[in-house]
């Protein structure tokens, strides 16, 4: 123990387990706090999760929409940044296990881990068709999305070969659509020319929504519009229904097996597993059921916010939404305030500024309620409101560059193969 | 077999092994030539080698500083590119086997496969001290370095948190002294502030060269200066004794052992071993000693260029630097349109245009021959000949803004810790 470390011991301890955008925000609201924050990440860095899907896509680069945490907090002296895996929480002791043993006494704790994807009972999936929550696994998404053209031109055989130009991308909501949007056009334009045996466009991309539309958290409208943008850029939109099986060779839908080397996973999701150890009732998702000022039922110093918690707003649920986990954020660090002033704490209310999501190139959908449009003015918006929003300076400049760059060629800057091992090449070589 | 390869099956085909420089400017330099050339890489890029040092210290983006071969080729019919590893050569039945038991002929053959690091006879080095030669090598590099200051932080003890603190470059050539400059500017600028129980600029970064002096490419005078220059970004740099041992603790320099978790290996370099089923003998560092038309003795059809060669022009040996792989390259063509036409092939001259090398921030060493200079303006010309010569007009833009921010700001762009697996996070925090 260093001697600031003792000084500083009587000021009352935050925990706060989670860098992600609830995280965060309510980290940096207590900066003028007299007060004791410890950060707990298991990853170095804040992730601006919109773009992820552009790293998969390789649009950009993993550390273009990334910023380590130390460095956004570096000025805020009351914050000590940890990096490490929390394994447990204690509640009635005040305290949280790490993954190496250690322990972190807290006096009040907010649980931000956020969600991860689920594969509905069948976790035999998992390996067939990776899901996109952090950046290695955009990275290792990339890497597949690229390897998979490269074992097409390799491959001989016409029925195998169509197999590795098979995509499906399970899941139609946002990310859902982003991936088959993009993933339609590098097909289609990005590697145009670069093949010998090959035609990139001769790939097909589906999407697949067991539901009855895509971007189901949109008005009917809007969802349609999304339906033939995707459709004018080449995508296969399948609605209605599930699919029933997938394995290493393809997936089922309905009746038909389908060969495809390629199924992504964006459909299901559910909250981070450290929330079982708080020992109170879980929603179906696994998420808490958090009281109106989003703090744990029985625990007041206990509160859970972003993706993690399950809490209503006006009478609706609070959908799982990057500017619904920060407005959750500040409500936790006004709520501490209260708390810490011996005061009473208000009800969170979730302040609705309208959905948009990405289709594609010049395409999109926003929402604003009473305001709805779509197509090219609705992705200068998206385009406009994500740069906006990235942390950092610099991460904006190379972002637009990046995507400035991407218009006017329909070239993508990342389409390097990392982390190939050897077996992989082999595989991707021809098999005659 | 498609149609069109059928119909090409009657032009000689010249196959390349390996993108690098040398690979990829003979194949560039046969663009007009009918023939029918395969490139065969075991990765899908071309890596600018030169700045990718700057990968390891979080400087660059891993795409900022490579290019897809297929992409760059697009537009050049007369090549097919291959991702594939190429496991030996068969010179006399003039045909190449792949890691997938695969066979290729080929009528005339480059290899170009470049050189590795090499740990003079110490492979159990390896594991601790790591080398850079691929992007995945800065990748596993640059996490380590991030990580040594992320688990200092984490450790009570004071002897082991000075280990983590301690950064030993083994090797004094430009790669080590770039990694040596640009490693002490991140310890005392870029981290600033950033930490609450360690100091990053108590780090200690030591370059270890075995022979007299730094740099001892250039003339003793520019050596003098790189060493001063390094002494004043604060690198403790030591000539004149090898290193006798490396392990998981620490190495040994002289009777001295030191304690230092991150060890780099700047030092040795081997040739790929892919040479040896040439079955003609190779120099002591594994290379192929060449004829003067760089063919290789008794296989008129077989060339060998790149770092890859041993070979002398005008009395000197060429060295394993970037411009003589590009030279070798289109010297290859050459003598390839030669023996197509049935001439004689030329002897290969290098052409030396000077000798760069940057240390750190703001300094570098120029040797144009009677020219020399050193410090800003050596630098500066520095920053303009590499940018220059990267490939590609969006990487070019992409590091030049990186620069102009690192520049401004102190700040490194990627230093985003990939690929934790939990193991490494749990050891990261405190172990009380």
């Amino acid at each position: 123990m260093t001697g600031a470390r003792s000084m500083q011991a009587a000021l009352p301890h935050i925990v706060i387990v989670g860098g992600g955008f609830a995280g965060l925000w309510t980290t940096r609201a207590l900066a003028d706090l007299p007060v004791r924050i410890t950060l707990i990440d298991r990853h170095n860095h804040h992730l601006f999760q919109p773009l992820l899907y552009q790293v998969a896509t390789a649009g950009l680069s993993a550390p273009d929409i990334a910023a380590p945490l130390r460095h956004i907090l570096r000025r805020q002296k009351n914050v000590e940044v940890r990096l490490a895996d929390v394994v447990a929480i204690a509640p009635h002791d005040k305290c949280i296990t790490l993954a190496d043993g250690d322990t972190v006494a807290f006096d009040h704790l907010l649980l931000a881990t956020g969600a991860t994807h689920a594969y509905f009972g069948h976790d035999e999936w998992a390996q067939h068709a990776p899901g996109l929550k952090t950046l290695d696994d955009a990275l290792r998404l990339r890497r597949h999305l690229l390897l998979a053209f490269e074992r097409a031109e390799a491959e001989p055989d016409p029925a195998r070969r169509a197999a590795w130009l098979n995509f499906a991308i399970v899941g139609g909501g946002p990310t859902g659509v982003e991936l088959a949007g993009t993933l339609a056009e590098i097909a289609r334009h990005t590697l145009k020319n670069e093949f010998r045996h090959i035609d990139p466009s001769q790939a097909r991309v589906r999407l697949i929504e067991a539901g009855p539309r895509v971007l189901a958290s949109f008005p009917d409208a809007l969802s349609e519009k999304a339906r033939r943008q995707l459709e004018k850029l080449g995508v296969d939109v399948s609605t209605g229904t599930p699919v029933s099986d997938i394995t290493g060779d393809g997936y089922r839908l309905g009746d038909t097996f389908v060969p495809a080397k390629t199924v992504v996973w964006a459909a299901g999701v559910a909250a981070s597993p450290l929330a079982r150890s708080l020992g109170v009732p879980l929603d179906r998702a696994g998420r808490v059921p958090v009281l109106p000022d989003l703090s744990v039922p029985g625990h007041p110093d206990i509160f859970v916010a972003g993706d993690l918690a399950a809490v209503a707003s006006d009478g609706k649920p609070v959908p799982g939404v990057a500017p619904a986990a920060k407005q959750m954020g500040r409500h936790v660090a006004q709520a501490l305030r209260a708390r810490l002033a011996g005061q009473a704490t208000s009800a969170f209310r979730y302040q609705d500024y309208g959905n948009l999501a990405t289709i594609g190139r010049m395409a999109a959908v926003v929402d604003f309620g009473r305001l709805k449009f779509s197509g090219l003015l609705a992705w200068w918006f998206w385009l406009t409101a994500h740069v906006f929003f990235l942390i950092g300076f610099r991460n904006r400049m190379i972002v637009l560059l990046n995507w400035f760059w991407a218009y006017w060629s329909y070239q993508r800057g990342a389409r390097i193969i990392l982390g190939a091992d050897r077996d992989d090449q082999a595989r991707s070589t021809r098999q005659a």
